[in-house]
């Protein structure tokens, strides 16, 4: 457990700049001289801002943006080195070629740590896409987040394929991975991922900050994180889901918020939800739950047996 | 087993109304007078008559709407009382704070406990959504039949995070969820939902009937049954989903049914199905199975391990 | 394992005819006498190879396809014997109506025994769809491909539940299949399924095949192999996923391709990769891994438990 009150300017952040302001934690990527590419200490930056705001009760919704003066939102990985700035310094002894799948399976893909930082942060998250992206910047900055705004003007491309390589994270959209294509917002293979598609660069933001401030000021910060992880972690069955659905119902529709909700509806006023996670969330909440886990496999044991 | 000639008029129901004409089911919402909300014994009814007709071989398509000048198709929970209308008398006694997961889940939603008898009704399942929907009217009143047919000028919201509380059932839709939204059936957001959407509420229940009776004519109800089971249950890969076809492909190929659709293919004639669940389906339904369970949960056990 | 580099003019084909231009594979079905219906060795000659192209490292692109003149790209199964050349000769001796459901799932359907030729093939898939298509040819002998292009004027049905029968293969049109549809390339229903569609029968394959070389020449084999079974076969969860990605990521990224990769970026050229699966693929190819078998059920077995 960290502080619940992080001062966000004084992380010691180097490739982001992290502002709060009320509810709404804005994080600008910094490296516009790299062309915003995947590096220096992007990785470790965002891995520990999501980290932070996740367990900050004054935030209720994270936006991921850059300058939009910048050459492009996030460029992928810099690979001036090549590709090994994707991998950590901690990357395993044991062999390449080993032949036991217990224990070669040891590194661990920065993209896809911050991928799930990002998932696991039980506040709203929005991208807002204010220029060109490619490779990781497709990948893990933008498909772990709820909402994505993004700049109707932007080049959007997955050349993992065309770089031998395999792209990190997880998407249906084979085309666009398998071909390694560069695609307009409005391309039937990716117009669906967007919330919005906005004209200009510099209007990104701002359309993303005025929904971020409703939905921040009209939801329950509670009700968001069930529903995100109920959303995230489905059951196998819809016998299942129905057993986590109900017992979710009843704790919130028994809890303040639940019955904020009800109050305000009735007396047809906007409602004033003061519930927070770290108040409400305990002592039920099965997937941080010691006893359940969730099938969360503990990724950072180099001998996992996957 | 009950009897497989139920007289729906005659099962006391007093939230909706029940009618068989054909082979056709329509059931409407009888709670005007209360806008049509989720509340009285509607929960109750809907349970009932989806697990009835699931038994009665005569029903070949089962629909359900709301009278076209209602005030609503279903809007929302009856909230009078507040939320615990949501939850059923029998719930737990197990304390609310209880460490141990294994007991703390034992309120059943009675949202949830509807969607589930209407997935598991093997029958070909319409809603024919002739108004505004919220709530659990856009969930389980939805999102759990095969074909949706919707009137163009419904409003349809998914208030709970602006309720305080979360959603039941599972659906992909983050972004209406989260944001708690409210849309048009042509909105980018929903419109895949809807097998058709119609201009005026008064056609919506006809065009929805026109398209169940050449339905209920011309497909077999064993086949219906079958690939209603293939697709809501799939296996955990391509081979244990080739196992579950094959076998089905094989039993109805030489089934009645299966002939029928050969010489009437030859004859080139519309072809005249006989088979029925109850004289057809039997001993091999895998879904149905003793042994075989298909990673059913049992939902009514409170002490279920999850 | 077999040669390295067959003769496919010399494996005795009666249904197909398959030939290699430089490392495009382009597959012909030759039935248009039967309608080019799903019947004789069809089933077995396309089972082969997919099987055979999967090891040859010289391909590079696979291409499903008709002549463009024949009366359908695939009408579906041929019935004139009724349903049962869909199953195999070697069809379990078991009874019909054992309950022990560990015995009964003995047949293999021939369309899903070719589904997973067309899965498990490394390549990149693609139907080049130039005529009509019913049943099994709008299952087996499209779905399982990565990319798909379709004649504007293709009808397109799934008249399985109105002949009696369940179709193969998984989907998600529920629509489709249990309403038994027509449809034409662009219904809303079906239209998400094309990468393209071509004005005119003649064209279909020229674009297909040109969008082949494209790929063939700028992508990484052992790439594509891999991004293909990650999107295959994703894990449970976005740590097991985590796990899968980043092996693959530093595998690559340490290899022949990825640097070709670099450097191909860094000089502002195209690359030229030179990896092969026979090559580079081993010893970590986990879904190939005999210590992993990645869930893979042996759909031999007639003992299978399922």
């Amino acid at each position: 457990m960290t502080t619940n009150l992080p001062d966000y300017h004084a992380q010691g952040y180097k490739s982001i700049i992290a502002t709060l302001e009320g509810s709404i934690l804005t994080i600008v990527i910094n490296r516009a001289k790299y062309r915003n590419t995947f590096g220096g200490t992007l990785d470790k930056d965002l891995a520990d801002v999501f980290q932070l705001c996740d367990r900050d009760d004054r935030v209720r919704v994270v936006i991921l943006t850059a300058e939009h003066t910048a050459p492009a939102y996030c460029s992928g990985a810099d690979i001036s080195n090549g590709w090994n700035i994707l991998w950590l310094e901690d990357s395993e002894k044991e062999g390449e070629h080993a032949l036991n799948i217990s224990i070669v399976i040891a590194h661990r893909d920065s993209g896809g740590q911050i991928s799930m930082a990002i998932m696991n942060c039980r506040k709203i998250t929005i991208a807002a896409i204010n220029g060109h992206a490619a490779g990781v910047g497709m990948t893990a900055l933008q498909l772990p987040f709820d909402f994505r705004f993004v700049w109707a003007g932007a080049r959007l491309s997955f050349p993992f394929v065309r770089r031998g390589i395999v792209p990190e994270g997880h998407s249906r959209a084979n085309s666009l991975l398998l071909a390694g294509a560069t695609v307009s917002p409005d391309s039937k293979f990716i117009s669906d991922l967007y919330h919005d598609i906005i004209p200009t660069r510099e209007a990104v933001y701002p359309v993303a900050r005025a929904f971020a401030e409703e939905l921040a000021t009209n939801t329950s910060q509670v009700a968001i994180a069930y529903t995100k992880s109920l959303l995230q972690h489905p059951g196998d069955s819809i016998e299942e889901n129905h057993l986590l659905d109900s017992r979710a119902i009843k704790l919130l529709g028994s809890s303040a918020d639940g019955n904020e909700g009800i109050q305000s509806f009735k007396e047809r006023r906007l409602p004033k939800f003061t519930g927070t996670l770290s108040k409400d969330s305990s002592p039920w909440f099965p997937w941080f739950h010691h006893q359940y886990q969730w099938r969360r496999i503990d990724v950072k044991h180099h001998k996992a047996k996957l």
